[in-house]
């Protein structure tokens, strides 16, 4: 995952979609809580696996109060989607040069949360839940604090490995 | 994966949140095309892997026009998530009581399209791609043809295979 900061800045090779599709609303989204973690815009880990590395960021989900009844069925230690929205970075740049590439990509060959729809997922493990708070401990993030979530899902083997992986 | 219809009515041991997310809106999203198969409402699988040993219903991703420089540097035979927008059902079912089940669950332990954000997600592999055209072959959904398409990413085992499993 890419840091991005405000204003990001359109580097050689990119392509601008020439709208923004933060305009063109088909459907809305609501947010379900915040993820909170110890990290922050800078030191953010560039995805899950360097999060559970660098030591899991303290990872939550704290639902709103709303949504908790949700988690019946949820387990501690099964694995779960995250879906949060990453809404801190433009959204219109259809091919991207991310400083880690030697060529600029479409946006679709990229996990970047600079992307026209910026819902990023991650897969982590569920370390605690308490139902009647809505917290759901996990074991990693690549999020900043504060971050909003969108939807949890289980994870599931026999769907989400693709065949031939 | 439930199948859904217009005006399901709620089942016993359901809770519903008392109001309807769809009008609680933090953030829109925009759709950037369409998913193409031979299912529709009462013949589509269960899930992806029902749809693949269905044959895969002929599944294909068609995108906009300003969205298909955005393909640039995916591979035929490269596992892709598709990130679809299932609208067809009810939003305010917290927990829920799906046919195939013996007891009531938490929505976020289940993958039903009815959920406050009706985001689904499916991995596939690509079988072909028209950059001209903006048309992605998959080899299977569990999509109704013209299923809103929301985000294309690429799959990638480092971080999509949770560590326990």
């Amino acid at each position: 995952m890419i840091a991005v900061v405000d204003g990001r800045g359109v580097r050689e090779g990119e392509v601008q979609l020439g709208f923004d599709p933060a305009e063109r609303i088909n459907a809305g989204v609501t947010f379900i809580g915040h993820i909170r973690s110890q990290w922050s815009r800078g030191d953010s880990p560039r995805n899950t696996t360097q999060g559970r590395e660098a030591g899991g960021g303290n990872a939550r989900i704290e639902l709103l109060a709303s949504y908790s009844a949700g988690l019946q069925g949820l387990e501690i230690w099964q694995p779960i989607w995250v879906l949060y929205w990453m809404d801190r970075g433009p959204r219109d740049l259809v091919v991207q040069s991310p400083r880690h590439l030697p060529e600029p990509r479409g946006v679709f060959s990229l996990r970047s949360p600079v992307r026209p729809k910026p819902i990023a997922m991650s897969a982590a493990i569920i370390t605690s839940i308490d139902h009647e708070t809505g917290i759901v401990g996990i074991d990693t993030t690549d999020a900043f604090d504060r971050t909003p979530v969108v939807d949890i899902k289980p994870w599931i083997a026999g769907i989400d490995v693709p065949p031939t992986s």
